[in-house]
């Protein structure tokens, strides 16, 4: 099977696709759902508040330290639901798959996505295979969406009306790795010290906070555009100021390192298992504690402030004692991140 | 605007990203869920029993008479929920756009897009955009997920389980557009009487039915691989024998004529705008007459039923009275159908 090639036909809705679903998605992804075989998954939800999100993934490369585009894809949308203060539960998941990618890759990817699947407790219930000739496509895409469900007293959480001057700006750890992981694996900087993928499910550490505080008032994961971006939209969004300071951001040296030969800035450098949190400031310091007991929260940081200065703009203070403005980017630095 | 192309920072995530999809996404599917701006969806639904599917689009041409890649993205998933008895309401949508795109197709797929969920009753309620490299994608790919609401009644459709021998096949029109339609688009074959798509929503004529008829057993939108292989898959999945009469499927005459030429079979040839319904022998006239009373089912027709021969197997009785086996394919006639 090593050497097998996905084909047209298994993109066709006959035989070969009838045999790829079976073989390769139903045997990793299992569950009572998907099993029934329905065209849609047919969902008993137990409220009927919801979060309903999507994201397309075509990473380049697809393998990179860390991850795979298959475990970006997973934990992409439990993310984007979790910031929502929803509880993932439901996934879909539609591949676009290039004629001519080898079928142990493809198998690699299921398989980490039914293992990711696991470990957030979410289930991939329904799903579409597509094939395209050779060069319409760069080896595999995947979409996928969720849904997640909302206890009331977090359904206010995305929107972030109840910000105020005060607030900490919290985040679970450092900051670039995604995006300089992705960096290395494209022009094959390898080295002793090299940067891994924070790729992460982010649905545990989010509810063990949310269980212990009613302080949160806002989350976003900061992936494209790094944390700069989610802060830039933020601000402008509520026209508040927000003050950063850049000795209190957890950046790991190899990525400040390589951002630096790059000219990079690690502030706008995509994190893949990263929220950023606007909190109570009373409450901040009990939040910081229970992240960092968890694997995913231990160089968990307040990293800033809400202020009633430079409204609609976020600055951040440096080492040195200056203040510069961060402003959102025209594009990205690196395409293709996620 | 005309000659603006999409540029690889429209799928940055800056300001770019933020410029596209206010300007086009946001202002086309305008609705009160999207215009929240939170990374997720928030939905309130009336029932806790759902139903939830994807589909990918990748359909070559991108424009084709009688659509183009976004009224199917929309009506294949508003017909995915509708086949399982469910009402379809919120649907995602992910866009994987080739850099060097032209802006003016976009926006033309956009409308459309807006224009059949109006149509369908349905909102646009999250998305994505990415853009890759040129050469690296096909244009525009479309991932399309929804969510549909089930009433307690319809609950079981999907399964088929209550089918028995005596049960009708009903179809509601012409069979092989879709496919035809393409064929001829992708080679410029163009002639007086030309073959338009049926690509279309069909969440309504289905309610229409399901309001008069408790006796719908099951259902399923005959696209990839066509009404053969609909019907394969369910004579096998439940070891029933079906047995169908050529003379009574409609097919219209332009596309048997380019069928015989290209060497296709009708059976086989897609469909975006026709269901199979199985249902109650007593009651499959009346559920004519109801489908016949809405445009989508001018055409409709009882064409063959379940029995106790051939057990797993379709068979279709020829006009000179022989009978043949209909096969499911290894792959399809025409790969990028949808």
């Amino acid at each position: 099977m090593t050497n097998e090639k996905i084909l047209l036909n298994h993109g066709a809705g006959g035989k070969m696709t009838h045999d790829l679903i079976s073989k390769l998605f139903f045997n990793y992804f299992d569950n009572e759902i998907l099993r029934k075989q329905t065209d849609s998954a047919i969902l008993h939800v137990s409220t009927s508040d919801l979060a309903y999100t999507t994201d397309s993934y075509v990473v380049d490369p697809i393998f990179f330290p860390g991850g795979n585009i298959g475990k970006l894809a997973v934990c992409g949308t439990v993310n984007d639901l979790s910031v929502s203060g929803a509880k993932p539960l439901y996934l879909s998941c539609g591949f676009i798959l290039e004629e001519g990618l080898l079928f142990s890759d493809l198998e690699i990817i299921v398989k980490t996505m039914a293992e990711e699947a696991i470990k957030a407790k979410v289930k991939i219930v329904t799903g579409d295979t597509k094939v395209v000739d050779k060069g319409k496509c760069d080896k595999i895409f995947i979409n996928t969406s969720g849904i997640g469900i909302l206890q009331e007293k977090n359904k206010n959480i995305s929107f972030g009306n109840n910000i105020q001057v005060g607030d900490k700006i919290i985040v679970n750890g450092t900051i670039g790795d995604h995006g300089t992981a992705i960096l290395c694996a494209r022009n094959s900087i390898e080295y002793s010290n090299s940067v891994i993928s924070d790729c992460a499910s982010l649905n545990g550490i989010i509810s063990e906070v949310l269980a212990v505080s009613e302080n949160v008032k806002f989350m976003r994961d900061a992936t494209r555009g790094g944390l700069a971006t989610v802060l830039c939209e933020l601000s402008e969004k509520h026209n508040k100021g927000i003050e950063l300071v850049e000795d209190l951001i957890p950046v790991q040296e190899n990525v400040r390192g390589l951002c630096e030969v790059f000219g990079f800035d690690p502030l706008y450098m995509a994190n893949e298992g990263k929220v950023v949190m606007i909190v109570a400031e009373n409450d901040a310091e009990n939040i910081i504690r229970v992240m960092r007991k968890n694997t995913l929260g231990k160089n968990a940081a307040i990293i800033g402030k809400i202020t009633d200065r430079n409204k609609g703009m976020v600055t951040v203070t440096t080492g040195i004692g200056g203040t510069r403005i961060v402003d959102m980017l025209a594009g990205e630095q690196l395409p293709r991140i996620c």
